[in-house]
């Protein structure tokens, strides 16, 4: 394994149980019936264990947006035109997309960061970190070289240490490219075992017929590039984004940092499932925001064994699913750090009947 | 049907159909794929509808949380004494509670109504609202009488009315009443004509043989109440609870000022179809914020074919889960009222490519 990508997963430690163990049965003691906070509790003491913490917190929150382009679009895979990329960047960088609106809902900053979008980027307000201008199209050669893809997944650690020096507490990572979902497929396609066609669904938008072009153009690809399923990073670099090492970046550094991050919807599971290939220790740390309609996703989530907080029904990406799921984390916190228990607030407990 | 019950009534206006319908086209012109907010966007044309406007506002929210207690509490049918009821008041009104930490994260007010705690409460930060002192044990007599029903209600269509008055846009109800499980699931019951042991579950953690005990308890009260399953006050006086009936009315006055007003978990929901029972254009109005444990919600849910945005296995009442919920409406009315349209941003559409 490269030595960028071992020198972080040397740095992740196991999530601590003890810390863990202490809240479960602090909230025990707090003013409501055992356990009938539900999923919240059990969030409460993940986040206990990612932290260390028994007052863990969540804020200040920082958004992480990478944006990069897919070769593969030529092969006409997406509702959208390759142009959208760098459109939505300049929305991003102008606070008018969905991700916006969310992030200033729970307050959080949003860094948009440029991994390899296809065109030239001048605009303020985005990180500048392009790899390279977009990938190949990977049905005709590989999506990028090991290096690139590594050079990628260190943008990803690089904007976590930012986000990490300015305070954040917990982090919230999205992306943007058109046609990553036709990468993540063949991602995820390659990684399980998985059928292709029960992995495509209709990512912007595009009907029946362009799915089944939509599959077929992955199955090829799958053929010719003959990724090993073993080898995460070879996945990555033949098939894969870069914003999606990007985001297997932020994970891998996360982790290293205790800093818990909340996990979007099917293009950010599987950089997450690429994350945990490399460093199972990773899965402890992962928080997932919302169920998507991707129907792909389901298959991520399955082969992490995740459970996502929402279920909405949404798919479109940005980090938008995890920024809605986020006021959840902030309640759990809430609950251990602003709770009275019993004892302090002289309510009868259940056994004092 | 009563005079105040039908004055409520008569100033309910069907939900807004053409402001849905702008709202509906109006989101396929933001940046992001038509549909692809998935179940926030339903939620925007619901707001839409609600308010009669195309950018609708939710904030400040108001927090209202009625509580009383029950006589029936005395055929041990709680994990909890009844001065469980009282004491946990106390915890609302010096900030200890979780909806308490709930409503904070998310900016609200939040007032405590005393509509029929059994004891005397002389504590500051509580709206003394008292019709009774607890309703009557319903397994010797009715709960209450039909005008102290009626007095209950006008307690919740008051409390809306202050919180319009001091500006709220949205409302978030809530209560606490101990063995209020039972009450709600012999209206349940009663109402929908579900058999008795498929709608009672664990409230607030009793064990099986608990269980079985309660389910007999609430069959017998059934059979000797004969409360009219077609008359739902008749129902609410019978083998209801003051802090229900209250619920009751917040909904008929929440949807006479064209204010949304989010439905927390059984109790609440019970409470909601008693009021579309009474006025079926109530439904509309209804934002629903969580999936309870408690078995009979489903049931109760099914009845009103309403669809909750979360589902995390909570059953603690208060108003807890409608608050989880509460940053999703915000979200939904953020997306109108600020995300970039395609042409403001410049971003090609679908069908520009």
């Amino acid at each position: 394994m490269s030595d960028i990508v071992s020198e972080w997963i040397c740095r992740i430690q196991p999530i601590d149980r003890d810390a863990a163990e202490h809240t479960r049965a602090y909230l025990d003691t707090l003013t409501k019936p055992p356990g009938s906070l539900g999923e919240l509790e059990a969030l409460a003491i993940q986040l206990s264990a990612i932290t260390g913490e028994l007052m863990p917190r969540v804020t200040p929150t920082s958004v992480l947006v990478f944006a990069a382009d897919h070769g593969v679009a030529e092969e006409g895979v997406s509702a959208f035109p390759q142009a959208v990329t760098a459109q939505m960047v300049a929305n991003f960088a102008s606070g008018g997309a969905a991700i916006n609106v969310f992030a200033r809902q729970i307050g959080a900053d949003v860094e948009i960061v440029d991994v390899g979008v296809a065109s030239t980027l001048t605009m303020p307000g985005v990180t500048h970190a392009k790899v390279r201008q977009g990938t190949d199209n990977m049905a005709l050669e590989n999506a990028m070289q090991c290096d690139e893809a590594l050079a990628a997944i260190e943008v990803g650690t690089a904007a976590v240490e930012r986000a990490q020096q300015s305070g954040a507490k917990c982090l919230i990572v999205g992306e943007m490219g058109i046609a990553n979902t036709t990468a993540s497929s063949a991602m995820l396609a390659v990684l399980t075992g998985t059928p292709v066609a029960q992995v495509v669904g209709a990512g912007t938008g595009i009907d029946s017929a362009q799915q089944a072009h939509k599959v077929a153009v992955i199955e090829r690809v799958i053929q010719v590039r003959q990724a090993d399923p073993n080898d995460p990073l070879d996945v990555l670099a033949k098939v894969g984004g870069l914003e999606i090492a990007a985001m297997v970046g932020t994970y891998l550094a996360a982790a290293a940092h205790r800093l818990p991050i909340v996990v979007d919807g099917f293009i950010a599971t599987v950089a997450a499932l690429v994350a945990c290939r490399l460093c199972p220790a990773v899965r402890g740390y992962l928080v997932f925001g919302h169920r998507s309609e991707e129907p792909g996703h389901a298959t991520a989530l399955e082969a992490l064994d995740a459970q996502p907080l929402l279920a909405l029904g949404m798919r479109l990406g940005e980090g938008s699913g995890a920024a809605l799921a986020f006021p959840l984390l902030q309640a759990a916190a809430g609950m251990l750090n602003e709770m009275a228990t019993f004892a302090d607030a002289g309510v009868s407990d259940k056994t004092s009947q």
